[in-house]
């Protein structure tokens, strides 16, 4: 009998949000699961690493079922970190993190703690999917989703045996009712956020600021993740963690650095 | 009489780190500088941004210098936007960041709060640099980078007025009396974390950890920014933040994704 694989499963709205809580039900149809998630929402927290505090870690169990849980007191990426290191007897075969209540396309993903997770178990050579959906509501419905959620785990852990893989899906929001219209596999569009600050007293007439903003995106491409996801498909994009701008390398071999005056 | 042109410092290991206070001396020889930085140390941030919690800013005068200064209680990327948005009178020319206390070469700069103002800066369309030394110590010596500094800003300055561009910056550790061998621009070394979690008990007897770890780089590359800073030159590599993976886009367009079963 084949081996089941072992999954772990994180995210960065917590270990008691309804999008991990779908994760770990599909996944469970799919292997052992391990889930280490952070014991409070994270969203925004990037791909930042906790090394100037202390970590904890407990164990939980959230609904009976099969799968082993623990929460921690750090980030998206503290969780894989710990999980690969400290908690699971093995490497794992897949990580999957989500489904984030919200978008992570185009430039989101530079933001995003789900993703964060995705990209450190990249690094460490696991294959992995970060998973969100375009509602950034609590109660919303994952029911659509299960279904690909499974589909694209398992061709993650058929095809990337070889090889690491590090996946960027988003589901869109649908109307009531509808269907997605199907899978594009797409690049990252270039987008921005413009922000406002909401500006406000607190009772001792100190003043802060709330972060808003909202999501501008300068990029028409119909190969682009925001296109599909606009027009009714599941966007998936391919990623990887070299920054270097390659194009760029030889233009700036000719600036004049070492002189001076 | 030309304008002097608007400057943006910030940071993440906070406005009193003598890493910005280099930084700072050296822009006031260039534009006219606003330093908007964290309150406290934010290493190890990666991209986080404030979404769930309020933010703080307040006016600070802490060297008498021509300067303009404002603390944050928020992420380096906080601090952009809270700049941009908020505090500036316009889009500055060119924003530098650090210079950071430690390595933000190969993998290091998707841990990098450093990096991510440089690169929240180059998403809002503003010229950037982020400045590291590979020195921990907060009491290392920044003269020797002073020079090049001041060298890389003005370049920046001078070939980015048509377009973006995100540089980041590394200077090697230095033994007395030695110089830099000169400046190499590089690509980023593909490199990783080796965790280690330091176990330890709270006086109320629950565990915590802390994490540590061994950097190992994967890359022998002679273009890389570990090869140039191994051996005394100064790493430039360009980045961007469109994290697509383009070479994988055809593979997975042949899986089978939409069908099932």
């Amino acid at each position: 009998m084949k081996k089941r694989p072992l999954i772990l499963v994180t995210n960065d709205d917590g270990i008691t949000a309804p999008g991990l809580r779908t994760l770990v039900k599909v996944m469970n149809k799919i292997g052992e699961v391990v889930v280490v998630a952070p014991d409070s929402p994270q969203s925004g927290m990037g791909h930042a690493i906790t090394v100037d505090d202390t970590l904890y870690c407990r164990k939980e169990n959230i609904d009976n079922g099969p799968q082993t849980e623990y929460s921690t007191s750090g980030t998206p990426a503290d969780c894989v970190k710990l999980a690969v290191n400290e908690i699971l007897k093995h490497k794992p075969d897949l990580c999957v993190s989500g489904i984030n209540h919200g978008s992570n396309a185009s430039i989101n993903v530079i933001y995003s703690g789900t993703m964060s997770a995705a990209i450190e178990a990249g690094v460490e050579g696991i294959p992995s999917i970060g998973f969100s959906m375009c509602d950034y509501s609590w109660n919303a419905s994952f029911e659509l989703c299960e279904k690909y959620v499974e589909i694209i785990s398992r061709q993650v852990l058929k095809k990337s045996s070889k090889k690491s893989i590090i996946l960027n899906v988003n589901f869109p929001k649908m109307n009531n009712g509808s269907k997605y219209k199907g899978v594009k596999i797409a690049r990252q569009a270039k987008s921005y956020w413009k922000e406002t600050f909401d500006k406000r007293e607190n009772p001792n007439g100190r003043k802060y600021y709330w972060l808003t903003g909202e999501h501008i995106n300068l990029d028409k491409g119909k190969e682009t993740d925001q296109w599909a996801l606009k027009n009714g498909y599941i966007s998936i994009v391919p990623i990887m963690y070299d920054m270097t701008s390659y194009s760029e390398i030889e233009e700036i071999k000719k600036w004049n650095l070492d002189g001076y005056g």
